[in-house]
């Protein structure tokens, strides 16, 4: 896979390095988020929506109701900018300047269209629901034309990308080592479960696999 | 604490009842979170950057290098959206269309100010201290006048907001509840620790109580 050219956009110019332009670093980045922060401006006002995204190649999608303000904007081929963050440390330095974060993020940027064959839309189904869980898709009833026809999906061919990512130990000045002061990582993780049943459900249906191990590692 | 005046900007339009205007409910979310989405346009063009954030009265600050690009655009006073997400659980539902997340999420607009004085800009390095944990202000080295001068910090005073809210079971159609299909909740969080001491760190140095009990709950 190839990377995605700097250009002004993508270029992590803080701490340069931090930032990777390659697929194969970003794109696990997103796949691993089960959500996504999406920026966009209508008339020069700038909108960040949470909401759950999934990827097929270079193309993100993006679901929601079909009067969705977010994605009636966005289908009309405005600029967006879908932003994933995974925090996986707090890094506590001697001095309050060094404190850090040890993290994963990506920036996306990209224009909309709308996804009108039923074709694409129910790749996009499977897709959305194998994002939330792989496995998913072959269990659950799938959407009947009613609920095909009330939801907007909108797909954004990622133009341009970059990821930056801290990882590591605390770094203090020299000076400051001989500090009594307590310093180290504190690492965050997502977890997940214990799963909580429906309470309708039968006694005879199964948790599945899926849920019972739920990860978001390896989902790329 | 009053309620943010409902507009077109922060009303919430899809499943109103998930909405929410006061203080109350929006600053506990916007304090919980360790990192908030930035997001603003420059000639259009949207971005959403992940960074920390702290907030003191109606008025969330953020920080960075002095020539951080996002901070010398909102500091000229532009439009800003800050939007915070906490992922509680993913709702399996009997159908695909009925999947969904619970969540609790701000979303904030204000517009930029520079922080300029020394006095301001030192509250908000102890808030942003305190921020990522309660305590650490105390215990670590200040910042030095190096450190005060190579730092920005703007100020945004939050105008409009709206916090959306999703908990409970999952719901079907009413025809799905016969279905063989698993549903419930699978529960998410963040989970901390165990913390991972620096290795020049000396042995006399113990772990603080604010990292061995690390919690982002009750952070308002």
């Amino acid at each position: 896979m190839s990377d995605f050219p700097k250009s002004d956009l993508n270029t992590v110019k803080r701490l340069p390095k931090r930032g990777h332009y390659d697929r194969e670093t970003i794109y696990p980045i997103v796949d691993e988020a089960l959500i996504c922060h999406v920026g966009f401006a209508i008339e020069g006002m700038p909108f960040v929506m949470p909401t759950i995204h999934t990827r097929i190649g270079d193309t993100i999608y993006l679901h929601g109701a079909v009067a969705n303000r977010m994605l009636n904007h966005i289908k009309q081929g405005y600029s967006v900018c879908i932003t994933v963050t995974h925090i996986d440390g707090i890094v506590f330095a001697r001095s309050v300047f060094h404190h850090s974060m040890n993290y994963r993020s990506a920036v996306l940027f990209g224009r909309g269209r709308v996804v009108e064959t039923y074709e694409e839309k129910w790749k996009v189904f499977e897709a959305l629901t194998e994002h939330i869980a792989k496995g998913r898709w072959n269990d659950a009833r799938k959407p009947n034309e009613v609920e095909d026809k009330t939801t907007a999906i909108v797909a954004i061919e990622i133009e341009s990308a970059s990821a930056k990512i801290r990882s590591g130990p605390a770094g203090d000045e020299e000076e400051d080592y001989a500090l009594p002061v307590w310093a180290g990582v504190l690492p965050v993780r997502m977890e997940f479960g214990p799963p909580e049943k429906d309470a309708p459900l039968p006694e005879s249906v199964e948790t599945p696999q899926y849920i019972k191990n739920y990860t978001r590692k390896g989902k790329s």
